[in-house]
């Protein structure tokens, strides 16, 4: 008898952290295998703010993955003095532009620090023009379990003052957040694989779980609950974003660890098995590539991903990254990738 | 000019965890040299839940201070097979008996699993009736941020059906429990010293940060702020109680870290800034040892604490155990403590 077998065209991973360096030549490659293409976040440091960066970083993760077919969708770090002249400039270089907050994650320092629609204006304006999504982080410095409900006003001042300007709502958490997609034509979101499956209780309801640690937190069941409905009907205003964010295993396990989840590696295996856990496997290709062509309007490069039913034992790291599940066994596991 | 001292009488810890044979050969000096005495939790493996062991560990414990005039307030671990005669039996030997719900935290696996007041009933009102204080770890099974809130109507359904007896609510975390304090003359409550400081910002807000990962979690800033209300004030149903929990270094900085944050030898130093920068300090010796007196029926042995306020550096570790302040400067130092 035939296992059970999942085929998945051209996965899109619309929140990635390739890093730079030594860590992205060790771990492109793990994204490159299985996925076609993913938006690379800029927080390098310093941030990839300039076409002569994004080119520069493109060129380097090419070199990093090699042999692999995958596109790197460039984001640039958002600065409010980027001008129109500046960003029809490089129009053809990036596929979004990245704000963060300032100091509200890992290299993120030389972020926003207001939300003064008429300061953001020009700059905005002319990607609403020129058709360019702007993807935040959204968090406020509140307290670390209400920072992103706390900036969903801004969402929806930004969202109001640019009504043309595609808003991605990078890494949702909430459900105040799922609930303000609705409220907003030009408000979409992506989810990860960790918020799908985890809530603080993970992270800090047994021993402290530093590989669960994240930015932004996992949050409570409720939040988990709605973001679990939304990613498992594929509503098409959600797309997959894995923010996977490889550390070295001993910056992860030391004192002070710094926040991110690895699930590149695993990530298919585990969608597959949660929707199919839900009964919702038909859903999967939109959440997975479907809703990112659509919402971003572009044509990945062909790739067909073949998982089976057939146990996978995740490793204990991947080049000294210790991902999500390390040593755990798996339910689905890759078979095959075809190209073209 | 002479600096200012502030001087206090024979502090009391209500709830401290000593632990057992190298931990507390290393650490119960700590808090043997400047508290006068402090209830010593009994969650050892196994837990202390007969004479033999109370008298035992009680020896242990006087072993390890060697010269200091220090009174262990023994407790039992809470059974409900425990009756009368049993009771009766070593009345003389405990100070309280200690409830933990089954799996809770650092070894309570051996806890109560329901809490069925008919099956309870024959302890408690034994208890009730020796005049033998119930000190609980007031937390569910539920989500981390829910538990000690889910747990209040635990602690009033055992206020209401034991009216005389004394429930001692440990380490309060959350607003809900300082309002249920106020509802139920019987009940009573310990704050320690690091839920007065931080709340989950602390703990995950910025770097994750193990030693301060206790359980219950700290909570909310409104909770917080509920807590210092009515430590500030010396709410005279409110003991200090710190909680300080040792484990070695390498447990806590490790993948999985343990739940404990080890305050005992910078409590005093700490609180008095605390209470000096909400000038509060005349309400400190009833926080620090006057309440519990009131509430306990307990002579503490004489001893008087001298601080000035003197820069004093808090040490990177006690024999292998990071307090919190690890490296920080607090604003008073303890001069001289004085016996008898």
């Amino acid at each position: 008898m035939p296992s059970t077998t999942v085929r998945l065209d051209a996965p899109l991973d619309m929140h990635l952290h390739l890093r730079d360096g030594e860590m992205l030549n060790n771990i492109a490659k793990e994204s490159a295998q299985t996925f076609s293409g993913a938006v690379v976040m800029p927080n390098l440091v310093p941030p990839v703010s300039s076409k002569a960066e994004i080119v520069a970083y493109r060129e380097r993760i090419m070199k990093a993955i090699g042999e692999e077919s995958f596109i790197p969708y460039m984001t640039l770090f958002f600065k409010p003095e980027y001008d129109r002249v500046f960003l029809e400039s490089l129009r053809e270089d990036l596929t979004s532009i990245k704000l963060y907050p300032a100091g509200i994650t890992t290299n993120s320092e030389g972020g926003v620090s207001g939300f003064d629609v008429e300061e953001l204006r020009p700059t905005l304006e002319a990607m609403s023009d020129l058709n360019i999504p702007l993807c935040i982080h959204g968090e406020t410095n509140g307290f670390v379990m209400d920072r992103e409900a706390q900036f969903v006003p801004i969402y929806e001042k930004l969202a109001t003052a640019f009504p043309k300007l595609k808003i991605i709502m990078e890494h949702i958490t909430t459900k105040e957040s799922v609930e303000a997609l609705e409220r907003f034509d030009n408000l979409y979101a992506t989810i990860t694989l960790h918020h799908l499956l985890i809530t603080l209780d993970d992270v800090a309801g047994g021993m402290l779980q530093p590989h669960l640690f994240c930015k932004p937190i996992a949050k409570r069941p409720e939040d988990r609950e709605a973001l679990l409905n939304i990613a498992l009907k594929a509503h098409p205003k959600v797309m997959f974003g894995s923010d996977s964010a490889p550390h070295p295993k001993h910056a992860k396990e030391a004192c002070g660890c710094a926040a991110g989840v690895f699930t590149a590696p695993i990530a298919l295996q585990v969608l597959t098995e949660l929707f199919e856990t839900h009964n919702s496997l038909d859903n999967l290709q939109a959440f997975i590539s479907g809703n990112a062509r659509q919402v971003y309007g572009i044509t990945p490069l062909k790739k067909q991903v073949i998982l089976e039913k057939k146990p996978f034992t995740v490793p204990a790291d991947y080049k000294g990254v210790v991902p999500m599940y390390a040593g755990e066994r798996l339910a689905y596991s890759i078979r095959e990738v075809k190209h073209g």
